[in-house]
C-alpha cells in the first residue's frame, strides 16, 4: 500500500512538473504583423521545453525502474524520495532561465550553470536513494540479486559526474551546454533501450539453464 | 506494472494539460463599468478553450483505446509515448496564441499555423506508436487480430494528413481554421461513437456464432 | 478498465482544477509597510477561493457518487463526462473574475453572472449524464434499482434551477451572490451528509428484514 | 472504493500543490550581466520553496499514515478531508508572500504570520479528522487498538500549538520564523523516522510474546 501510494504521488509530481514546462513557452506580446518573427525568435523556449521534457521523462523511467526493484518503502526512503522530487519539481525554473537568457552571453552562463547544478542535485539525490537501497538489501524484491544491484552503483556515480561536468561546459558556452543536455537525454534513452531486456526473456534464460 | 504506471503517468499529463488550458482565459484588466464589454470581446479565449479541451479529450480517448490493445510496454514504446505526450502538453501554447491573435489578420495566420503544426506533430507521434505496435505484434494482447490492427493504420495516416491540411486553411483564414478544428473534434467524437461497440455485445456475437 | 481510467482521469482534472484556484490568490505588489492593509483588502480572493474549493469538492463527491452507480462506461458517457469536466475546469476563471471585481459595483454583477452561468452549465452537464444513465439503465450496476434512480432525476433538475436562479441574484448584488454560493456548497455538504448511509448498515437492514 | 478514490484525489491535490511551489521561484527580469547577482538575491525564493516542499511532503506522509488506520470513508470524513486539503492547497500563497517580502522588515512580519496562520489551520483540520476518527472508532481498521489511537491525540494537539506559537515568532523576526519552519519539517521527518517500525517487526514482536 505504502509503495503504491508513494509511486502514485511521485508520478503525480512528475506529471505536473513535466506539463508545467509549457508555461515557460510564453505568448509573445507583439504588434500586428510581427508574430511570425517573434515565433521564430522564441526558438530557445521550444528547445529548452523539448530538452527538459525528455530529461524529466528519462528521470521518470529511471525512477520507475528503481522502484521496480523495491519491495517495501521505509520512512528514510520516503524522505530521500521527497528530496529527489524536490529537485525534479525545480527543473522548470532553470529551464525558464535558460530559455530566457541563452541569447545574452554573460547571463547565459549563469542560466546554464543553474540548469547544471539542478541536474547534478537531482543525480545526487537519486544516487542517494540507490545507495540507501544497496546498503539495505532486505528492501529489494526477493528476485533481485544484491551483488548485481551493487554493481549498478558506479552507473549512478557516473551520471552524477557527467551532470557535474556540464557545469564546466556552462562556463564555456550555454548553446553547447544545451546541446549536451539534449545528447545526454537521447544517450540515456538509447542506453536504456539497449540494456532493456523483456523480463519474460530473462525468465526464459533462467528456464533454459 | 510498467503498463499501469505508464498509463497513470500519461493520464496525469493529459489531466494537467487539459486543465491548464483555463490559464489562457485571462481576467481582463478593465475600469469600472467595462467588464461586460471585455467579457464579450474575450470570446476567442472561450472558443479556443472549448476546442482544445475537446481535442485533448478526444486524443485521451484514442490514447486510451491504443493502450487497450497493448499487453506489454517496452522501452521504445515508452520513448515514443514520451514524445507523443510532449506534443500533447504543448497544445496550451498554440491555443493561447490563437486566442490572443485571432482578431489581428496578419498574426492570426501564424497563430493558426502553429496550432496546425502542433496537431500534425501530435498525429505523427501517435501514428508512430501505432506503426511500432503493428510491426511488433507480439506486444498486442492475445485477443487482438494483427491483420485487423494493420487495417487500422490508414486511419492514423488519414488523421495526420487532415491535420496537415489545416495548415493550408490557416494560411487562408484563422476563423475558418478554428471552425475546422471544432468540426474535427466533433467528427472524431461521433466517428468514435459510431464505431464503438460495447465489448460485451461483441462477446455475445462471438457466442451467437 | 475503461471505467477505472475515466474515473482516474476525472479525478486528475478535479485535483488540478481545485488546486489551481490558489493562483487567483495573488501576491499583492506593495511598498514597505503596506502588506498588512493589502492582505486585509484581499479578503474577496480568500472568500472566493474557499467557496470555489468547497464547491468543486462537492461536485467531486457527486461525480464520485454518480460513477458509483455505473458498471460500464460507453463512448457517449465518456463524451458527456468530457463536457462536464470542461465546465469544472472553467470554474477558476469566474472565481478569479469575482475575486477581482466584487468591489466594483458595475463590474461585480457581470463577474457574479459569469460565475452563475458557469455553475449552471456544470449542473446541466452532470444532469445530462444522469439522464443518459437513467435512459440506459443497463449501464447501472446490478444492485441499482432503476426506478429508485429515476426518482433522483428531479434533484438534478432542482440543482440546475437553483444555480440558474443565482444569475438573478447576481444582477441584484454580487456580495449576496457570493454568500448564496457559500450556502449552496454547505447545503449540499449537509444534504449529502443527512442522506448518506453507510453501505454496511443498509446491508444490515436488508438482512434484518 | 470510496477510500481508494479519496486517497487518489488527495494525492492529486498534494502532488499539484507541492509542484506548483516552483511558480513562486520566478525568473528575474534583468539586464545583460546582472543575472548572477539576481540569482543570488533570490535566495529567499529557494529557501521558502525548499521549506514548503518538505513541509507539504511531511503532511502528505502524515495524511497517508492517518488513512492507513481507516477502513471506511464516511461523508463527514470526506468533508473534513476537503477542508484539510483546502489549507494544504493554500500553502503556495503564504510561501510566495514570505519569499517576496522577507527582506522588507515591516512587511516580513505579516508574510510570516500568514504562513503561520495557514500552517495552524492545516494542523487544526488534520487534528479534527483525527478526533472525528477517535470518536468514531468503528471506522478504524480491525487491527487498530482504539485506546492506542486515542493516546496519539495529544500529538495532534501539540503540533497545532507549535504552529500557533510560530505566529509569535513571526512577530519577532521573519528570518528566525523561516528557520523554525525548516527545523519543524526536519524534526517531524526524524520524529517520524524514529517512531516508524516496519509492520513486519511489530508482527514478529506479537508472535514473540
Amino acid at each position: 500500500m505504502t509503495k503504491t501510494r508513494t509511486e502514485a504521488f511521485s508520478d503525480g509530481v512528475f506529471a505536473v512538473a513535466i506539463t508545467l514546462l509549457i508555461f515557460n513557452v510564453t505568448v509573445p506580446k507583439v504588434q500586428e504583423g510581427q508574430l511570425h518573427q517573434a515565433l521564430l525568435d522564441s526558438w530557445p523556449l521550444y528547445a529548452t521545453y523539448a530538452v527538459s521534457f525528455l530529461t524529466i521523462g528519462i528521470i521518470w523511467v529511471n525512477h520507475h525502474a528503481l522502484f521496480g526493484y523495491v519491495s517495501e518503502v521505509t520512512r528514510p526512503l520516503l524522505f530521500l524520495n521527497l528530496v529527489f522530487l524536490m529537485t525534479v519539481a525545480f527543473i522548470p525554473f532553470p529551464t525558464a532561465l535558460l530559455g530566457t537568457y541563452i541569447s545574452m552571453p554573460a547571463n547565459s552562463h549563469w542560466a546554464a550553470a543553474a540548469y547544471s547544478v539542478t541536474m547534478t542535485l537531482m543525480a545526487v539525490s537519486i544516487g542517494a536513494m540507490w545507495i540507501y537501497l544497496v546498503t539495505h538489501p532486505h528492501l529489494f524484491k526477493q528476485d533481485v540479486d544484491p551483488a548485481y544491484a551493487r554493481a549498478a552503483t558506479p552507473r549512478f556515480v557516473a551520471g552524477t559526474l557527467v551532470y557535474a561536468a556540464t557545469t564546466i561546459v556552462a562556463i564555456v558556452n550555454a548553446y553547447i551546454c544545451l546541446v549536451v543536455y539534449a545528447l545526454l537525454a537521447l544517450f540515456y534513452v538509447f542506453d536504456q533501450l539497449s540494456q532493456a531486456q523483456p523480463r519474460t526473456s530473462a525468465e526464459e534464460r533462467e528456464i533454459a539453464r
